[in-house]
């Protein structure tokens, strides 16, 4: 088989200096180099948004769903349609394998999700899994074959908590696995629905140095690339995430009969509380974000003054410091607030992410790519957690971003512009035959 | 049988000039009157505490509930004891008659509830019915016939909603009584179930006239008596109440990939309402009290931006105007609010109970009576709504109040001390006397 020669290209993006701002000319020409079918991958895309189809637009493909199964037999036609040889590993994700010239070489693991939250759109995840899976058909239909091996991946279950890649790179627990996911399956049960086997996990974790890279394609779900009018978003992490359960305590009281002074009241502490961590969260330059998304009052009746209030503080920035920093300030705003009408809060930490940095020279050939396809970029972290935070525990990680139509995910409004899927899935393919050519050596 | 004379003790009482403040010496001495068993009151109190008892302490006796009937069967002996002839209304409120001397004038009718809020306590609703029924008891024993036939009235489900007194003081459409209340019955259903007779409901409809006045001993269920160390509240009026569903809405969105200051926050907003709300209410001087009990966010995930928040504003004053007053000043706040993130406020209406003012009469005497038993007393709202509140549109009402320790109430630590009960049950049965002995005439 014909194999093209990519030495000048990875020239080209090894040349490329990382660094935030917008796309710079680069003098290198590009050799002439396949690209996608923007037509088919959007077409697959309309295809896949008719499993777990709401009646208003969006869908419902719950992981270990019977639309999440029917979805997953689509894509798996479609990889066999791209030549790739499928399995299912005993973690349920879809592996479609497609061998290079050097069998002595770690393969290149690309792809995505295609489970969605409940009323959920047809983008996320879905674009960077049909992406990759355009990205493999398109160099079968050019006959060129990578020194690497490739595998394309569908995780499962991204969206209920990163479970496909989470089984890839560390040992579930019994109790992880008997964790009831949104469909009312086990994790366990979930794994064995589609296919894979749980009691045999250890057959499918990686360790360091299993991958060459892990590379994804994925839509921004916020409206940075749009509002700047940008092609292309070079993914710098995820952001760390760090999730507490904030607990009030006042005192109930009858509403009528307990006079405005003489009142412990738990919701207007909450109140006081919430508005503290925007203004906390605000007060200084960067990218951090503090949100609270749940809250309850008890006993949460009209006439009576709330003895408790419950809720959640989520943090996310690309520093671990600068979370721990904003908590500091979130939690003494909070001791303050408690002293005005004696109530106390109290703060337990349920979900520690930390944050994961994608690679360096990973993010300067996805630029170079995206440079080379005459695309403007930026650099800008994934707000958002993705399997790739996994990966980065096992190998060099790279994202691309694409625009989401007014930030809008996670909705049934979700939309990126068929445009910006197609030169998504051209910098995914680009980066990966840059990459492919590169020997990455010590970690970036 | 021997009737007293208790002319003078209609002079005395007619006498003070009703005022909030202090207690002021009286200067003519009262005749030697009879005054309850104290001791035997508070055992009846024990007694009922027993129907319904939590583990925790208090007790949870609904309307509907079996507890609830067990404790009605109780008070029924108590009531027969007290030699009253007892009967159960088309309503299901139990009723005790006792004949005056005078066949041609209207019944004083006097009472309370003794059903109760979920994990509620042994005070609210019994201290008054246990009271009334320990007044006429000590009618019969020292065999005092009251020129007015008297009627003791145990109301059902007064926690519910004053269902007992609407029944007997306007019409119960079919839809009030498909309500379902918190023992699971509907209104109908459990009127049947205590008794009553769902469908003529008109038979125990008063009019305008019916009876001569409505006297209620209470718990204060504030903190105010105990505070200022006074022994009787002599109650100026129910307090008014509106409440509202107010719907805050935003945009839902990723809470990881869109930025603090594209956000249209639901919950920030809800936060800063909650917030004015205090400000508003607190900002003048007054007894006005506004709560906001109950919120819900929604989706309501951590990790997602709060698109929508709904939550409700009560607001009570004695003052309808006052409370409209208020409401326009926070519906005003709101619209700031929502103007500052892109957010909009409704709000719904869903309870209206109009200020249900005392009789000035019926004050005076109370505190004539509280002045010629040697207690403190000062005039005060009721925070709380009553069954008073209904018959304040048939007839003229009078409510004494006694302390709440600590203010507590609808809940297991809910406490009034022995003494305090006593003397309630004292001022009630004084004030009984000297309205027997007065012609109301024109309202107060």
């Amino acid at each position: 088989m014909h194999r093209r020669d990519f030495a000048s290209v990875f020239a080209a993006g090894a040349a490329f200096m990382a660094r935030p701002g917008r796309a710079r000319a680069v003098a290198v020409a590009a050799p002439p180099l396949p690209l996608v079918n923007g037509r088919r991958v959007n077409d697959h895309l309309a295809a896949l948004s008719e499993f777990g189809r709401n009646p208003q637009g969006g869908v419902s493909r719950l992981a270990y769903s019977d639309a999440d199964r029917a979805g997953r037999e689509y894509v798996t036609r479609l990889m066999r349609e791209a030549k790739l040889e499928v399995s299912v590993d005993a973690a349920a994700n879809i592996i479609g394998r497609r061998a290079g010239t050097d069998a002595s070489l770690k393969p290149i693991l690309f792809g995505s999700h295609i489970d969605s939250v409940p009323e959920g759109g047809n983008y996320d995840g879905d674009v960077g899994s049909l992406g990759a899976i355009e990205v493999a058909q398109t160099l079968a239909e050019h006959s060129v074959v990578t020194r690497h091996p490739l595998e394309v991946v569908i995780f499962q279950n991204e969206e209920g908590g990163l479970w496909g890649s989470h089984a890839m790179t560390s040992t579930l627990t019994a109790a992880e696995l008997a964790t009831v996911s949104r469909s009312g399956k086990t994790i366990r049960d979930g794994i064995a629905f589609l296919g894979g086997d749980p009691d045999h996990l250890d057959r499918t974790r990686k360790r360091r140095g299993d991958y060459h890279a892990y590379l994804e394609l994925h839509i921004e779900q916020g409206g940075t690339l749009e509002r700047e009018r940008l092609n292309i978003g070079v993914v710098e992490g995820i952001v760390g995430i760090r999730q507490w359960d904030v607990t009030i305590e006042g005192f109930a009281n009858h509403a009528g009969s307990t006079a405005m002074a003489g009142r412990h009241d738990a919701m207007l502490s909450a109140a006081r509380f919430v508005e503290a961590v925007n203004r906390v969260v605000v007060a200084e330059p960067g990218r951090q974000v503090g949100t609270v998304g749940r809250i309850q009052a008890f006993p949460g009746a009209p006439n009576v003054i709330p003895g408790k209030v419950v809720c959640t503080l989520e943090l996310r920035d690309l520093d671990a410091g600068k979370i721990s920093a904003l908590f500091a300030r979130i939690e003494a705003e909070a001791t303050k607030i408690g002293a005005m009408n004696g109530t106390t809060f109290s703060f337990k930490l349920f979900t520690e992410n930390v944050p994961a940095p994608t690679d360096l020279r990973l993010r300067a050939l996805i630029a170079a790519a995206a440079s080379d396809l005459k695309l403007t970029f930026r650099t800008m972290p994934s707000g958002a957690g993705h399997d790739a935070q996994d990966l980065a525990q096992t190998c060099p990680v790279g994202m691309i971003f694409i625009p989401s139509a007014g930030g809008i995910s996670h909705a049934p409004k979700e939309f990126s512009d068929p445009k910006d899927i197609e030169n998504g899935a051209n910098v995914l393919l680009r980066s990966l035959l840059k990459l492919d050519s590169m020997a990455l050596g010590t970690p970036g």
